[in-house]
């Protein structure tokens, strides 16, 4: 792409990484005969959703109700929302279920009771177990729980049952493959022990994060995964050992506006609005994203590894105790890998491809 | 307000104590004579931008040419963007400037030696002084370069170079007013002694931040300050000590998707993606907003304190060492007062009064 028509911080898409990545995990799941559900969240655009149709998805997984019906729009008719179910939005759920198969979760017996209690056009319903993360959920042993749950929702017949979830997000707190293998045979263990204990084989096991999904090799015994951040990874994943440097496919060019100290420290046009304010921790200290060299092609890692070191509102400061290469000038780009690229492509709003083509993002029509 | 019409996560902004907060400050600075050029990436809004000329403000501060332009469009004439010069907005720039009085800074002797060889349109021209925040500028102290700075600038006839400008914001990582007081007098000082060797008495003195011009009594010898989040204030700035609880005029309305683990524990719905990921320490540990109890009027706060101890893309957790008030209940509302009003007002892209109105948001509006 002519790297001069951009001329303030804008989040690249290498396409063909995305796909490969994309056809990777189709592939994984493929072989040991698991359905991919994947996780639309991370890049909520209706392009991007395109390239997971052409490689056979057709079943994904979404975060917001608002997500949901952005997909609906392109012509998804199997949709998951991942998030518990909150009663304000019960309007909108019935509306959307009216015109495709979508499955909600209830994470507890409270919410479960507030569910049943509604006449709904037909919503399938998934168990949200917490296995161990503490985020939400019945925990997995708690047997009188769960089958409290699974009879509230059996009342009212326009509600099904259709499978246990979890989503074991302490994974991303991890920095070595051995501690993701872990969690995940833990994770498969305590589902399976739960679905059993419940005595209902019809139900579905369905986990799935992108550490876990990208580093088993044997996804056990679960039917569904719902990886989402592996279509464009980040630094936080490439720590945690998801991905290599170079299946990253998203990358923020910034323009330098400032070199100081002897070429030691740059300040970038990039800040917490556009890469957000997630880091990672190299050699003990946050980091908000690495450096990469530019080029009409795509992107580059330096000799050196450069970090931004510090965010404000719009400035990114990458200082470090070498000196920075000669790409590193006012009025040059330079592109950042993102710590985190779903809550980056949020901010953005849209996606560059290498081709120069603009890709939608539903945050830049979000109401 | 009608809390009912509530669905998902919505930025409520109380207008009477917004405009508390802006006269506030305006009379602070109109009593000791300063001109108050107030930094409008806080809100972003035309209509709270509004109320500020209502109350007398002409001289507006932003941070990026987008929203300069944005800004312009509504009639205001006298703009400062109070970024380092990006030479790739060069013909954004020159548009702008011949509608409106505008004025950029430059940060050092290499982003002046750009800008002076371009012809402009007329141009205002600061140079960013580093009075000891380290994110960038030239060092007060460095006469050589300021000197040659001024030289340069000075060539071009289509530049006029009309101040000195620093931004101490170190004062964000205080968390006592005397040391905030100590920052501001120092700065001061450093910009009063940096003009001095200059010689160059009729450039201005423009500092200011919001815990600065919240908390000094005697803004001493300075032209004008440039404060911006006071509008709004928020947890970070009630930490600091700039502002009391109830000074803070916005909130995120989030509703209650699940309890747990006997009352000592919410998910909430709002996430990184509607409060951002900026944190600040309670008890050593992050915490990521503060809960509230949402009324038809407003807020206030529990009797014991409940923060968002984690954070995930759309979930917030309150997890406590004491029991949750009757309040928190799966379909109901609480509010949660941001970490960041700047960061939270960017991602929820828009505002809802108290009386139920709508009111824009930049970012909503995006390109």
């Amino acid at each position: 792409m002519d790297l001069k028509t951009i001329i303030t911080p804008t989040l690249l898409l290498d396409k063909n990484r995305a796909i490969a990545n994309i056809d990777r995990m189709i592939s994984s799941c493929n072989k040991q005969g698991k359905i991919l559900r994947p996780h639309f969240k991370t890049h909520q655009s209706l392009e991007v959703g395109r390239w997971f149709r052409s490689s056979g998805i057709t079943r994904i997984t979404v975060s917001s109700v608002n997500m949901a019906e952005y997909f609906a729009a392109d012509g998804w008719e199997d949709i998951l929302i991942a998030f518990p179910y909150n009663p304000r939005e019960i309007n909108r759920l019935n509306d959307l279920a009216s015109k495709i198969n979508l499955t909600i979760i209830v994470p507890s017996v409270e919410s479960a009771i507030l569910l049943s209690g509604i006449q709904t056009t037909g919503i399938n319903v998934m168990i949200k177990i917490d296995t161990g993360y503490g985020r939400s959920g019945t925990p997995w042993d708690d047997n009188t729980s769960l089958l409290k749950i699974l009879n509230i929702l059996n009342t009212n017949n326009s509600l099904k049952v259709t499978g246990l979830l979890s989503h074991s997000g302490h994974t991303y707190k991890t920095n070595a493959s051995d501690q993701v293998k872990h969690i995940y045979s833990e994770t498969v263990d305590r589902m399976n022990e739960c679905r059993n204990k419940l005595g209902k084989n019809d139900l579905i096991i369905s986990v799935g994060d992108t550490p876990s999904a990208s580093i088993v090799d044997n996804y056990l015994n679960v039917n569904e995964l719902r990886p989402g951040n592996f279509v464009f990874y980040d630094l936080m994943q490439h720590y945690i050992g998801s991905c290599k440097l170079d299946n990253i496919s998203v990358a923020m060019a910034c323009p330098v506006v400032d070199i100081q100290n002897n070429r030691r420290k740059a300040v970038l046009y990039g800040g917490g609005v556009h890469l957000s304010k997630e880091s990672v921790k190299n050699n003990g200290l946050p980091v908000y994203g690495m450096a990469v060299s530019l080029n009409k092609d795509g992107w580059l890692p330096f000799d050196i590894d450069f970090y931004v070191t510090s965010l404000s509102q719009e400035h990114g400061i990458i200082e470090s105790e070498h000196a920075l290469p000669p790409e590193f000038k006012i009025g040059e780009l330079i592109g950042i890998i993102p710590v985190h690229s779903c809550l980056t492509a949020n901010l953005a709003g849209s996606y560059t491809l290498l081709s120069g083509e603009n890709v939608d993002h539903m945050n830049k029509r979000r109401i």
